[in-house]
């Protein structure tokens, strides 16, 4: 049975090409793992949506009888038993899937959810004062600064590129989006790195297509056609 | 070979009883294992400190020829083979474990992080006005309900108390500190029912006992004793 991915329906602009489906298609696509996509509607939230993601999150997996979601979970039982999770490596590769979504992710999220404020208020709410952003900011650069230390000058994360440098490059990206990553070369050199992956460059074609097709659904619909 | 847990050498108040070296106490005494305890300076960090752990965090674990950070990777790893880490329940409990550290302690930390600065702006910077902290507070209720209606009539996440609980009554009670759990009595309950448990009691008692010693350590220091 082939596994089927869930992302939304159909979302606005701004968050294309960081929905974290892209995650999960970069991964599928560095296997070679067939897959085929479904959706959940992105507003307002369905019962049946909330059935299989309490959190009316996605990634959602449907593998067989299992049912999975959060995107650092779905890349370990995706990347098990090959080399994007080498059981040589597994604690260390597992250490930096941890440091990509509790430690540099909490730290960027923290930051950009404020910066979003500022554009999209409807979105993340009201937004704070320029002082407070700032210092979010420096504490996410204090963050980046080490992780930029710690990568050295090493291609990846771990011996060979893993399920902890797909999850931490896609974290990165979102710091990029927003210019903040450019003080940081080996950051940036990193996150090139592994943007020239095919694997990558399907993934994120494939994830841009998704919302092309859901506009023009949409506008089929809107239009009554 | 004794495992060799890293904490800091001496907090003020406000931490205490919320560092995370108490998840990986915790899953110490649940397990059984023996352990020590050793310290990194707080402030300022040692370049002794940031060779361990790049990000100048603790828990850093050292087990044999292992040196391992990030409190999610050290709970996978000392849970493994262990009934905390069941084989036949191993990717629901991973689940879990992510979605306490990647969705329920993001949204946590977001907020209080704000609460924090409203008390320590020298910690936690300039503190938001309060219509953003409150909406920081709604968007983590959003995530507390939401885990709450998963969690239903069950005592845990999984179907045994597993390592995914430690991480989760671990970010929730931070919640519970800052006076906002009481309106999710089924979470009161979990965070409640965990807390009973004797190897929960324990390395809390440890954990304390630590900033006490550190206390006497740091006074006859001072006092030139």
């Amino acid at each position: 049975m082939t596994l089927t991915l869930y992302t939304f329906d159909w979302l606005p602009e701004f968050p294309r090409g960081f929905v974290r489906d892209l995650r999960v298609r970069w991964v599928l696509e560095e296997t070679g793992q067939p897959y085929t996509v479904d959706t959940v509607p992105a507003y307002p939230k369905s019962p049946g949506h909330l059935a299989l993601q309490p959190f009316g999150q996605v990634p959602i997996v449907v593998d067989g009888d299992l049912t999975l979601f959060e995107s650092g979970a779905i890349l370990m039982h995706l990347g098990e038993g090959t080399a994007l999770l080498p059981a040589s490596d597994r604690t260390k590769v597992t250490q930096w899937l941890f440091a990509a979504l509790n430690t540099v992710e909490m730290s960027v999220m923290h930051w950009v959810t404020m910066v979003l404020a500022t554009r999209f208020p409807d979105f993340f709410g009201p937004p704070p004062e320029d002082v407070v952003i700032e210092h979010a900011r420096r504490e996410m650069e204090a963050k980046l600064e080490a992780l930029q230390m710690a990568l050295g000058g090493e291609a990846w994360l771990a011996d060979k590129f893993t399920i902890a440098d797909i999850a931490m490059v896609e974290v990165l990206r979102v710091v990029e989006s927003e210019g903040a990553l450019a003080r940081f070369p080996q950051l940036v050199s990193y996150v090139d790195r592994a943007r020239e992956r095919q694997a990558f460059q399907r993934a994120m074609a494939d994830h841009m297509q998704h919302w092309r097709a859901a506009d023009s659904r949409k506008a089929a619909t809107e239009t009554g056609r």
